[in-house]
């Protein structure tokens, strides 16, 4: 047993992306935690056809529930409740408590323009409380009010701006409508692993073994998705086939043990702040050009442990402000392991820190050779108790690629170091 | 006459809101800028049947065209091309020369990963060289290749990473089977204006009075957005409406003149990088924690400008490292206008730079004061020639924004002191 769901985005900004839709994702866990599954989301712009196109497609799937948002205001492009009525074949009829509800909030905002002709918020509004025959009316939190549809499947009507629909919505889900049309829901559970330093082929390989060997392995949804340079595995299940998936993360654990760093959904860069409480730390950047800095000061409360950072982009740079001995860049190049250990130790030295970070790479497009080609990056992490991890890598992709997938590579060095 | 599309957007992750899409509205870019009316954007998860029923609803809603993202990756969750070869009634052939490019691509990637299985990998890759019968492949940029499906619609299949995607999709509008499905499509100019400085409302206020007043106005389709601190008008128009634009063009110009600081689409970013040519900048970063420096080098080639910069998050560091008196920050407080010059003078002296820009600002939670709240931000640009522009701002928005905002503003200055 299950109950499905769609969620219909209207809206010809947000189709044409000029608005990033926030409702669909909100929406989407709010379904995941409730059990019921979400198959579709669909998104059009203002236009009658459309929007009744899209109801009917979700309503032939089989969806027991189907959320739409916006398309509530009070101008012609407005245009969803008429529609979800015609849909649901009800007549559009007036609330006269409703209409008296949004006149009140329309007065006290409209005090502040006095010259807006009343007679034209009257009819808007009075197009506002327009609902169809039968249905259950959410009351606004801005001037829009939702509207519960009862049938199969039911249908929620919202209004867009986020913040009128995150607190109507937990009012259309008390309706007995609502209710109903999730009954057969089904509570899963969702579980998240990550993993840094595994090819996304090495853990395709490690899944078709299981597939093979676990029991009821099939029971068990699992996305991967490569984010980052990490690789996150998202696995859904329902509460009685805990062992399957306990059985899996053993295999996991098995297979790529170092690779695994996170099984309850936190991120490296949580794990390092956690990490970096009561230490004080400095990076020292050449190719991502503070992008290091940038992201440990990223959260709140940063300010406790970072200390800063120097961004030596110059070669005259790096000795000027790390200290690095000019012959030394001359001897090696810039890019190498004995420069990233000098930038290290000048950035403990510069910031009086006991924590340093230092990246010296090629971003490219230019700047590679034979020897050292675009993504060479070398890494030095120093500790003032004189552990020291150096490291080189190739990174691939482009500029931003490799200046970003270097941050994460420093993140999970500094993981290591301080675990 | 109008050409009409549809985009299928595959992926759980991105069903479930994990990971934002980024492919729907960059295509309705694409498809907006050909003169492609887009009518729906599906998003459904890895399942065949969702799949299946999205591309049959786009056909039945009569869109000549549809491209899907996602699902082309070497796992089992990806299913997208044998979807739409059973959804276009087509065979999945294998196609030889793709399997030794995907192969010769692999082995490069896999050099850093010796220990992996590479029957498994040639398992994989296989998988992914099987295309529908008669498509034809766009190569891959990353490993997945994509497909161009002829037929009533045509169906492009593009890979879910946007940096895949983006450089392949004018490799499938290339294909006959591509033009000919959008040959019907109206031909419409698009112009973007960048703007900052200005309220939304004001501009709003200069769009309601050119309605009025100037002839044919409405054949010009305005859209308006805010973006990172700077307003976007992006307008479209049919080729024969050019002088309605130009007078509306006139009239932003009239009105707005300071804020209008491209029309041509270029970024603030571009046109700075043009301006650094030939000089040398540094700068001396405390709550954006390197986001500048990162901002600076981000585009290729920024080493020839980019001296460094010096993240200077704690107050001891900012003495140690860019010169700043203790006694000053004492008497004025690390965010002030005096700390902020001498952050400057400090990042021009040890960088040997001609060009610095400083930032000292509370981005929050925590941190304000009554007299200097969460977003208060101090910036000082200073030239070897002596100029200098100093000024503080109050910045809405979460850490985030105040971070953000915050490049932007120091972009600007640039921009303004340099042009």
């Amino acid at each position: 047993m299950s109950a499905r769901a769609g969620i219909v985005v209207t809206g010809t900004e947000v189709l044409t992306g000029r608005v990033q839709d926030l409702n669909g994702p909100w929406l989407a866990d709010r379904l995941l935690e409730l059990g019921v599954e979400l198959a579709h989301i669909t998104m059009c712009g203002d236009r009658r056809g459309d929007i009744e196109a899209q109801l009917r497609f979700l309503a032939d799937e089989g969806v027991d529930l189907i959320i739409t948002t916006g398309g509530l205001g009070p101008t012609a492009d407005d245009m969803t409740v008429e529609t979800v009525a015609r849909f649901s074949g009800r007549k559009l009829v007036l609330d006269n408590r409703l209409e008296e509800k949004i006149a009140d909030i329309v007065s006290r905002l409209m005090a502040r323009f006095p010259d807006v002709d009343a007679e034209a918020i009257r009819a808007a509004n009075r197009k506002q409380a327009l609902i169809p025959e039968g249905a259950d009316v959410i009351d606004p939190v801005g001037t829009a009010p939702g509207v519960v549809v009862p049938g199969a499947p039911t249908v929620v009507v919202l209004p867009g701006p986020p913040r009128e629909l995150q607190p109507m919505w937990p009012l259309a889900l008390q309706t007995a409508a609502v209710q109903k049309a999730i009954a057969d829901r089904t509570v899963y559970r969702q579980e998240m692993v990550r993993m840094f330093g595994v090819p996304e082929s090495g853990l395709a390989d490690t899944l078709r073994d299981a597939e093979r060997e676990v029991d009821d392995f099939e029971r068990l949804e699992i996305t991967t998705c490569l984010r980052r340079g990490e690789l996150e595995v998202v696995t859904r299940y329902e509460p009685d086939a805990a062992q399957t998936y306990t059985e899996l993360m053993g295999r996991l654990r098995d297979r790529h043990g170092d690779a695994v760093f996170s099984e309850d959904g936190s991120r490296v860069d949580d794990q390092v702040a956690r990490l970096l409480r009561g230490r004080r730390i400095a990076t020292a950047e050449s190719c991502t050009g503070g992008l290091l800095a940038a992201r440990l000061t990223d959260l709140a409360g940063s300010s406790a442990y970072v200390a800063g950072a120097v961004v030596a982009y110059a070669n005259d740079a790096k000795s000027e402000l790390l200290g690095v001995e000019p012959a030394l860049i001359e001897l090696h190049g810039a890019v190498s392991e004995p420069v990233a250990e000098a930038m290290a130790d000048g950035a403990l030295n510069r910031f009086g820190a006991d924590t340093a970070v230092a990246i010296t790479g090629i971003a490219g497009p230019g700047g590679g050779t034979a020897e050292k080609p675009v993504g060479t990056v070398c890494f030095s992490l120093k500790l003032a108790d004189g552990t020291t991890v150096t490291r080189s890598m190739r990174m691939p992709g482009d500029r931003a690629d490799i200046r970003e997938r270097s941050t994460t590579v420093a993140m999970h060095l500094l993981r290591r170091a301080l675990s």
